[in-house]
């Protein structure tokens, strides 16, 4: 069933529920789904409507334009989205030798469970390949030379134009290697979605399951973030963890680990797509 | 901060979010929580509003017969309360010899954060008595005459007029080991609440952890629902889980059991005293 | 590194450790890992112990004709294996429609993680033969015709032949739809592993998530476990649970249910393949 | 039923078992629960044994005596002792206002769960006198007057006082929210367990779900940890964590952090004082 999905985040005052279901109610809009939370250290208010498209006399643009007007009304500082069910989500995916995270996502979409079109899968190693063309996905191999910052830049200009030549709605690291460029994390920003591999803001960087066996703890986590210039420090999709003991070598780790990543990256995944992640700052709201 | 709360179920159609949330805003009532859902297989609407009551310019009572006009307008079925905040909740609790349950309550009352009156404190057994009345609680010793279906039902009789007399919003079973007569189940419909340690539907009836022990199962639970004639098969309010293997004895599975019983039962309790719980059939949402 | 794995149930008293450990000792073996066991309530006694290959001036033939003269002398009704993680295990796939599990596992297959040869999937539909046969792994496709006793049994014969060409230590039955007669399941007597999509004894037989779902659980499960004559009553090896709320249709629940039987049967047949369950009675040590 | 703990740390090699085992058999012993565990890393070995009181034809000093021999005939690193379940554990407990730990563990004492004797609570705030003084434990208020460095070392002397003359087995820093000198933290290395209201190694320090709030985590934990003389870098004993969201306000995360706090001492506390925890370095294993 065909949805429009309004998003809305505004300073909070009396009546701004009343002010959106009206204009809803008006058109006819039969809300199928409606969510709101108000921050009261900044006093903004964020809702998430999910409305039958049929229920409405006119179109997505249509409803786009009208509820601009009523967004506008409420607050110039009001920052808000139209999208549409109906509009098959793209997707393209980073990867490099790490398959798991690229095993999960295509078993998703093969089942259906993640409707989807895989734009593109790039690596910078060619070990997924394989995987990714058996399920009819085109995938490119951009290797990124170590220690050499020219080659580098290259290779994320390459990426780049691979990436957005599918005009993605996501971006997903799925365990890809690189720290991307500032000027790339803007560009992408709010669609490009990183799976790190601890429970974030513990052991920020590299080697994160050997900092986390060093430290002794007792759980080990993953999470889901939008990707921003500073390294790990993006708004948190998503968190989980998984017990480990004394028994468990940096290798075991690394192994119960992914489990986590999987399912973290997939959630924070179908959060994005479904349109349910509002970004306040360098927090979200996930309705 | 003192609320208004909102609770209404009635057959979903068009623009039923924008009618209470239109009356809402024609009031001048400010709106800090609200939640709704849907269920599409009996095509039934939910939804709980948190108004800030200083935002509107009449009490609680007249809130309460307006917005029955509005509920009633919009469904004869429709099935409603209005409540308020400042009104301080009142719960009796009922026990037998197992403190666990109760020692967590009254942490909880000490610390504040159940803010409510004990009313009373009934077991059928006077082993709780010293740390019920450390806090300034009654404690009522109505002793339950095993094998004496007669004797039974005085001790009834006398627990429900203990009970009763402090008017309480919330009667909670605190491990209180007594099959409670169908007749008492109706009185105290959607306000009895008890904690069962099993995982529902796994293990109803006695011994639980025994049963769980026999099968070898891996994880135990315990289950937080709402009393009704039949036994443990009243809608579940809470439920949670923890880890067990084969090196744990019965007794072992009470001991970790007891932690996950008293934090299902809190959690629980809570929601039923902010009115977030909506009965459905024989479910619950739980906003 | 190359290790031999010691299992032993046996009745307890004082001195099996010693005289297993003792045994070890004499023959320069290293130990590893040992884990060890009793029930009190049978008053038996389990073990399971790692030794390094190369710490034995012997081989896996010779150590376990050894080891199995300690093991009676301990006694006449012990019951032990040793294997020899150097011979790389062989797993049977039984699939139907749904591929998450399948390909949950043949992920783990292509990153090492589960070093194995799959011998076959068989398939009572020829959905999953594209992701099977990408990987190289023969893919059988069996019917099994609906209301059709004669003809089950015939598949059911042709799926026993295609299964044990491959002399598989596991069979798994990775979301495979039909009751395995029970013929069979004493044939594959501790080798073939179910997962089940409820949290058992929970939601036997058909449609747990729709049964979980009419319920009103706030938590939904998944469990391996060793497949037996009676439907869903084997020993279970592993267990975990996902938390649902209100708002999840029987669709969702199926969904998230999804990523919990992955990873349980997962687990579960690892430590199979580990050799680390023993049986007793109905009920696993899982070391 | 009495029995003897042997916990043993000693680098690894052939045969360490076996030595073990073999001395416990020669004497009689009836091993009920045995652990192992080797760390890679620094090749080095542990174990824990548990034997039947009564299998011995001796007392648990000439069971200490004749142990150690066979630890220092290991290495003459050994790092062992060897305790008496029948010995009942004293326990001192240091509080400030919050209660929430303080109640838990009364619980726990009251109903046997947790067998010892609270030989002191110590709270630089009176809150709970009146709760420890109800179940007959002496409660002891030390003011820390704030910025006066001579007014604290003047009140940890008399905390470390009262502390110390009950010979207490344990420490427990149930929400003491005063830094403990370095001085005394080398005094009670190994017997003071802290616990701390966040996931560390994140948020280390004061207001740690202040902290989480800020950067908008998805999971808030606790840990418990022995007490260092760096904060918060003790070896951690056990953690855990529990969901939160974007509706969850600083006070929320505190009130359900609580419920996590609790459970992590109590099992943290439970571990420690059955002797099952061996220190290695800053790391624990808790068999």
């Amino acid at each position: 069933e065909r949805r429009y999905v309004i998003r809305l985040g505004c300073p909070d005052r009396a009546g701004v529920v009343a002010r959106i279901s009206g204009f809803l109610a008006e058109a006819g809009g039969w809300i199928v789904e409606a969510a709101y939370h108000t921050d009261p250290d900044t006093n903004w208010f964020f809702t998430r409507q999910e409305v039958r498209a049929e229920s409405l006399p006119f179109g997505v643009d249509e409803l786009r334009r009208r509820f601009g007007e009523v967004a506008r009304e409420l607050s110039a500082k009001s920052d808000w989205t139209v999208t549409d069910t109906g509009r098959r989500r793209r997707v393209a995916i980073l990867v490099s030798k790490e398959g798991h995270c690229l095993y999960d996502l295509l078993g998703r979409v093969h089942s259906g469970e993640l409707d989807v079109d895989i734009t593109a899968v790039v690596g910078n190693h060619a070990d997924l390949a394989g995987i990714t063309r058996a399920h009819g996905i085109p995938f490119h191999h951009v290797p990124f030379p170590a220690a050499d910052p020219e080659g580098k830049a290259a290779s994320f200009a390459q990426l780049r134009q691979l990436v957005d030549a599918g005009s993605p709605d996501a971006i997903v690291l799925a365990r890809f290697m690189q720290v991307v460029p500032a000027e790339l994390c803007a560009e992408w920003a709010g669609r490009a979605l990183n799976i790190h591999h601890s429970f974030l803001p513990s052991f920020v960087g590299a080697r994160p399951y050997h900092q986390a066996h060093q430290r002794g703890v007792k759980l080990i986590g993953a999470t889901c973030h939008y990707v921003t210039a500073e390294l790990d420090q993006g708004p948190i999709v998503e968190q989980d963890v998984i017990r480990v003991d004394h028994g468990d070598s940096v290798a075991d780790m690394v192994r119960k680990g992914r489990d986590i990543e999987k399912v973290v990256l997939a959630r924070g995944l179908r959060a994005h797509l479904e349109s349910r992640i509002l970004l306040h700052g360098n927090k979200t709201v996930v309705f």
